[in-house]
């Protein structure tokens, strides 16, 4: 997960292509991958469907030469997935994205944060 | 509006609060309300409803301390709409933290690149 407890959060896509399109979900749901080892969990732990995981991951492999996400249906165990090593470095590129754009972004953030409404007074 | 020519296409939302929230749709209305004078005009060439423009408006009027778009309804030539000086203050600061994201994002962005897919066999 990205620490964002900045204000304000950024959110950054990047638009490969009209179907192509890189951002914050298809970036956490990889991290969930990785960590609980099965697409299922990780799109449930982001309130998606099974199926809508899957269209993700399917996207993601589609996108990319090597296939982020490898994955065996079934079997004792019931499957599984990994995250190749070619995720791990797109996702490491794309939270290098946002990194980099948080920081060079600043002083242009210190602008929009003084003119905003107090947000104090708001429930 | 932004040229942005460049693959990826880099959309960047920034939230302030669940409501508050600038990204390219309010930053290209403001643009558009700044050229045509009329939030009705601007809305309509980004194939919004007159409702949903006036709604985008009032959310930027409430964000920040000053009113980002001054209107006046009715009237001998149909009321008009102009963005004030704090409006291109915030618009300029927007445009500013997406051309510093880009910029400063292109190493981690040329990784991503390299990685993609071939998309000429695409339609």
């Amino acid at each position: 997960m990205t620490d964002q407890t900045e204000i304000p959060r950024f959110r950054i896509r990047l638009s490969f292509d009209d179907d192509w399109v890189m951002g914050p979900g298809k970036a956490e749901l990889l991290e969930r991958i990785a960590r609980t080892g099965s697409i299922a969990a990780a799109g449930r732990e982001m309130n998606m469907s099974y199926k809508r995981a899957w269209q993700l991951v399917e996207v993601m492999n589609e996108m990319f030469r090597e296939p982020l996400v490898q994955s065996s249906r079934g079997g004792a165990r019931g499957g599984g997935a990994v995250v190749t090593d070619a995720g791990q470095r797109v996702l490491a590129a794309f939270r290098g994205v946002e990194a980099a754009a948080r920081s060079a972004a600043q002083p242009h953030v210190a602008v929009l944060n003084e003119m905003l409404s107090d947000m104090s007074g708001r429930k």
